[in-house]
């Protein structure tokens, strides 16, 4: 057995890994806008990213590299270096080179799609990190775009054996309405005896009930990356551990990005039973965090029960209206055919939706699939955030 | 060969056909709500309707009809009779037994989800219709939900040999954001002398490139409903003339609806070429007409073609940035690496982007397929429209 216990620090909770973010003139105000992570020994790397098509120059530079241990990720917000071909991978190795003493560098980047970076700055704000920082929260506030708040977390594993190790965690992520073009960007660090291919294996289970289940892999941006670093320091190491810990990192941050989705007021659990299958499940529970009617009617904080059944139907997912049940909260208001929206269940579903937190429920009633997806309202903000994004 | 010209009368321009829109007080105001189409003699129809697997009562009892012909066409706003269940197709066959002198009625709704429809006020209201009344204008009002303005159109063709005969349509929709759940509705008339088979035969094929290119139907409501009425009173026919006429009505009342789109301020066109074949063009052009950040730059006068080239390589379609050409009407901003982007033509684009009509072209650069789709803009309007539709 282990014990799991929050902790403080972010990236830096795991030991020997340092950070900090500084500014480079990328944002106005001298607002922070670069970042690095750095460990005193190499690290082994397991890594996610988008599947967009129109991959960004960072993750093609990073695929190039091959099988490589490093220590070393630089982060830029404001221009994510996409759309912009081979120019844009010399430009990463062009900064790159100008990072000393550091094995194997990475570089990732986050902002405006189209546009070169604006190297010479990056250039000169790699000379400003200072790498005997311990300043995960800087660098998180570095990685922000559209983002309201930054986003870290760490957590404490104590073994049964006495031995214990960390896991830590920056995040940007706003954008949380599909697609997630604002770019969802994640950089967790590690000090358990974790093999590469454990990393690799628990990261891609993890991905599928975290950033996946909030919409952000399904419909990416060119940028999208969840990038695990592991220096062992901890020499400490159990997988269901591990496991459990990594779950609680992602799924920490996956809820924060929602709850900051662009001018999000509300942070809504999508709860699907019932489903043919646990893939039938998860359509059907995407299609309902992703539904714009459904997303304004959250707003609105109307129980709009019909778009719910209607985007259902539509989503793909096998369904009918003779074997649904829909419930807001614990207020079940259709079920197989019986309406139970009177007008005082619309009154009691109207208090439930003036929550910052409520779960829709919706059992399909064919079989045992089930999934869990994460979504938040959309309302005027989100229209001022996006019109003018990049002016 | 032929001529296809535009005229005036909607349903009523084809010969036998009348129509009239009633108040039956489903609406506030006196507003009308309810309306007919009526035909003196019997009808073969042919339709297409919603795929949304939650298929409203009107539809299920329209396929529970079989094989038959009408004279009579009864459609209601502000309730769809929609997850009502059995209680919704007998709703509809109690309404129905009460228009006389009709041969097999059939009835259609659009509005609110999940509420039992008003019958008595229905029925009272049948009781208003003069079926003496040309009428198609109050007829298309009195099928509206969030429409801004009604629409319909009529055009008439003029074979070689001297005879001619008239299509004639009213529609519905203005939610033409993915899923558009205020639903679509199309009732077309026609004098002309074609079969049933033809007349199947033509409305799928002109669906595909008018209803289905503004996402009507690809993530559709529990209504979306389109039907067309032929009485053969002309005893005129020719295939091509009437495929290309039901075509221009249909593609006139299809950009209808997205220039109505709710909120909307701009139509823009997305012209895919060069796609691997047309069902991957499809699928570009409806990811770009359906997605909230390229809808929200639009809103913005934001040439943000970064946003395109995400969206086309988050759509599936197969695409790479190497092979890419992106221009807002004649002015290329990328093409295939070369970005072109600098700030003489952000302001041209920007230009063309204040105009109420534009063209996005995306040349995918692999294969000859090809697709047109249409969409509009979002904005506050929007939010606000769909943050109370029900209350």
């Amino acid at each position: 057995m282990y014990n799991i216990i929050y902790s403080q620090g972010g990236v830096c909770a795991s030991d020997g890994f340092f950070a900090d973010g500084v500014s480079a003139g990328l944002k106005p105000d001298s607002a922070k806008d670069m970042a690095f992570i750095y460990s005193e020994n190499e690290c082994e790397v397991a890594s996610v990213f988008t599947t967009n098509k129109m991959t960004a120059a960072p993750i093609r530079h990073f695929r190039n590299m091959g099988e490589f241990t490093t220590n070393f990720v630089l982060i830029n917000s404001k221009n994510a270096n996409a759309m912009t071909g081979r120019a844009g991978i010399e430009d990463i190795d062009e900064i790159l080179s100008t990072c000393t003493d550091v094995k194997n560098p990475i570089m990732s980047s986050t902002g405006v799609i189209g546009v070169r970076l604006p190297k010479e700055k990056i250039i000169d704000g790699v000379k400003l990190f200072d790498y005997s920082k311990k300043d995960s929260s800087s660098a998180a506030k570095a990685i922000m775009t559209t983002d309201a708040f930054s986003k870290e977390c760490a957590f404490k594993v104590k073994l049964d054996d006495g031995s214990s190790f960390n896991i830590g965690a920056i995040a940007k992520g706003a954008g949380m309405i599909n697609p997630a073009m604002a770019t969802m960007l994640c950089f967790i660090t590690t000090d358990a005896a974790v093999s590469k291919a454990d990393m690799q294996e628990v990261l891609d289970e993890v991905t599928k009930t975290t950033f996946n289940a909030i919409s952000v892999d399904g419909d990416t941006s060119t940028n999208d990356t969840v990038l695990l670093l592991s220096n062992s320091k901890s020499g400490a190491y159990d997988k269901a551990a591990f496991a459990e810990a990594l779950f609680k990192v992602m799924h920490f941050l996956a809820l924060e990005m929602v709850r900051d989705g662009e001018g999000a007021t509300k942070l809504v659990t999508y709860k699907i039973t019932g489903a043919k299958d646990d893939t039938d499940a998860e359509v059907a529970a995407k299609a309902l965090s992703d539904s714009l009617l459904v997303k304004t009617a959250l707003f609105g904080e109307d129980p709009n029960w019909g778009r719910i059944a209607s985007t259902i139907g539509a989503s793909g997912a096998q369904a009918n209206e003779e074997s649904l049940k829909i419930s807001f909260d614990n207020h079940c208001v259709y079920d197989k055919g019986n309406l139970y929206f009177d007008e005082e269940m619309e009154k009691k579903c109207a208090v439930v939706m003036q929550h910052k937190k409520f779960t829709i429920s919706c059992d399909l009633g064919i079989g045992n699939g089930s999934f869990k997806a994460y979504g938040c309202d959309l309302g005027h903000e989100y229209v001022k955030i996006n019109a003018d994004y990049r002016t």
